[in-house]
């Protein structure tokens, strides 16, 4: 017999039924007993005349017939049913995976991944989070952008020295990437549009809620384009496409706020709380424009008014998703913004090279899955939505 | 006038045009002057009275009128043409981009990626490369696998000791992943089925035509199977998916040989010869099953005679591209594994945790991507597909 899904149960109600998955929860009454058995679609009533003698999470093969019954979850249970253990647990699970929602603290669910993902609810958020990372990808692909993959190992730190990871590179010393700012750069001369999906290395020392050591960055970068509105635009599609994705509801439009409109006092960059508070007046999906060019990356592209830059970062249920804005694009250009920040252009050197040779003006973005996938599925902390988050304490599994 | 791409002019014969991109090169007659103009669709020749006093690779803007022409490559030229500079060089680039295939040698590309990558042909090999990805993830989509993230930055070599990079992480010993294979296995108790695309990262000491120092690894791993021949027909699925999204001949199916009746002799493995000689006798693609069990990794499954176990490599053109099998799935099998081959258990620990849970009979593979492109382009160097390579004495740009 074939084997079917929990969620084909009731398309199969008066026939015998194959179900294969985890032992979730069992309850004995009187007489008999209900077993749930999960499988990756979700969960399924089977009716046995005598508690299981088995551990939560046993994997088992369920023969049986499909009756529909007013009281089972999803209306129709498995009655008459033979137990298989396909694979026994050797002790009960750390977790508790029936609850409607995890009880357990985070440090200890964390500690205890392999099992505790397992929880429907948990596991729903990752579902969420392929559906959007999907979303991104096409909208780009529909969009004309290709995808690339640049080096995770580099032979500098491209967006300054504080937070970068050392790696013992065959004896010298190497780094990994905190972005792949320069390779994204380098290839809009090659191909005007790309996109890569990949993990980005911080070497964070702040415990937030919103920062990891280590996340999984959704970049693009544009060429031939006027200034940072363009780069916008891109954004919004991909922005609202992952939020359709993801079952959250999608607005009309982003609107777009000015940097210095929005600011708290004469402060030069956005504290949470202002991020917090533009979205309370503005909406859940918010533009920040133009902030000082100072407090950007050298490789930022000023604005008509060179004290403000074309930048911007996206808002999203009060937490910055989304930075991005026009780069600078002429090799003196760099090398002037460089020397304006009393920076030595030597360390820069292979970042400048990739402006010799013609490059058009551009812009790109990068945005934080986790961030994004915290926020449209409304958790607290970026770690609820990472597999198995990285930051200065954590490190297994 | 909104601009158009250079695969767009036949479209728009007769009428005046806008064309943006890089002065691919120029050719001066008696009277005239015709200039390539490259954007990312592809060329076109541009008639102007005077050669332009430019630097190839200027970044320009052409405007003018769309002209059939039967000289012009693509059957339309642009004539009566104003060029606009948008960005000039500092130099002329140290790559010939015009000749119709490369002819500097793979290392002084490599060194000038940022100009040496714009050479049609070569960047038509990343197109590949990103349709190859897209078919991938498409594939294993439909057949309901979901995407995942694991972590790059690890607290122990999964795939053995000897080739793994060490990270000072925040002033302990961590490491890059050499695969996501504890992850994927874990989270087949979470979604039965996944796939991850991303990086890997081994110290090679080999300088091979076949080898990186990091790579990127199409990854899938999947439950409730019976035997490793259920991973091969997920492999064959993803395989011919993606060699008929870069257009190359897609066979019916692919057959499979067993590992002990094409080895040379008593050998325990395959040599290159070895799989160059197979595909020879068997065609492009070629599965060979049954490797010894000692010469896999530890969590290889054994078959029913346990010298020999259930596991796989497929190779493409004479390459080995893909090795997969089933994996062990009990807890006390992996602890007895790792006795039997004389290794401590202890720095183990967390992989075998993930299988205290109870978790099902289950497989997966790797497929190297670069290894892919470089059969189906056939390029005798994965660094030729490679947009930024790593190795042993390469890590600019």
């Amino acid at each position: 017999m074939e084997r079917i899904l929990t969620t084909q149960l009731a398309a199969h109600a008066g026939e015998r039924v194959l179900l294969r998955g985890w032992l979730h929860r069992q309850r004995r009454l009187a007489r008999v007993a209900f077993v749930v058995l999960r499988d990756r679609a979700g969960t399924a009533q089977i009716v046995v005349d005598e508690a299981l003698d088995l551990l939560p999470e046993t994997v088992i093969e369920v023969s049986g017939r499909a009756v529909p019954s007013a009281q089972a979850p999803g209306g129709v249970e498995v009655q008459a049913a033979d137990v298989r253990v396909i694979a026994a647990p050797t002790e009960a699970p750390p977790v508790e995976l029936h609850r409607p929602e995890p009880r357990e603290s985070l440090p200890v669910r964390l500690d205890r991944a392999q099992v505790s993902l397992r929880h429907p609810v948990v596991r729903e958020r990752f579902r969420k989070a392929a559906r959007a990372t999907a979303a991104f990808r096409r909208t780009l692909e529909e969009l004309d952008f290709i995808e690339i993959q640049s080096p995770k190992i580099v032979g500098a730190a491209t967006e300054g020295g504080a937070n970068v990871f050392r790696v013992d590179y065959f004896g010298r010393d190497a780094f990994l990437a905190q972005s792949p700012q320069l390779y994204k750069q380098i290839l809009v001369g090659v191909f005007e549009r790309v996109f890569e999906t990949g993990p980005v290395f911080r070497a964070e020392p702040h415990e937030t809620g919103r920062h990891l050591a280590e996340y999984y960055s959704l970049d693009a970068e544009l060429g031939f384009i006027d200034d940072h509105r363009d780069v916008m635009r891109v954004v919004e599609h991909c922005a609202l496409a992952m939020i359709d994705a993801v079952g959250e509801p999608v607005p009309d439009g982003i609107p777009i706020v000015r940097f210095a409109d929005v600011r708290t006092g004469d402060e030069p960059d956005l504290a949470p709380a202002d991020e917090r508070r533009i979205c309370e007046e503005h909406g859940e999906l918010v533009f920040v424009e133009g902030f000082p060019t100072a407090k950007r990356a050298f490789y930022t592209h000023p604005g008509p008014d060179p004290e403000w830059s074309n930048s911007f970062d996206l808002l999203y249920r009060g937490l910055e998703i989304v930075s991005g804005g026009q780069r600078l694009h002429r090799y003196d250009d760099y090398v002037e913004a460089l020397r304006s920040r009393g920076l030595d252009p030597r360390p820069f050197a292979g970042y400048l090279d990739a402006f010799r040779w013609g490059m058009p003006p551009h812009g790109g973005f990068a945005m934080g899955l986790e961030r994004f996938v915290a926020q449209a599925t409304r958790v607290p902390n970026v770690r609820e939505v990472t597999l198995f988050p990285r930051d200065r304490t954590r490190l297994h599994p």
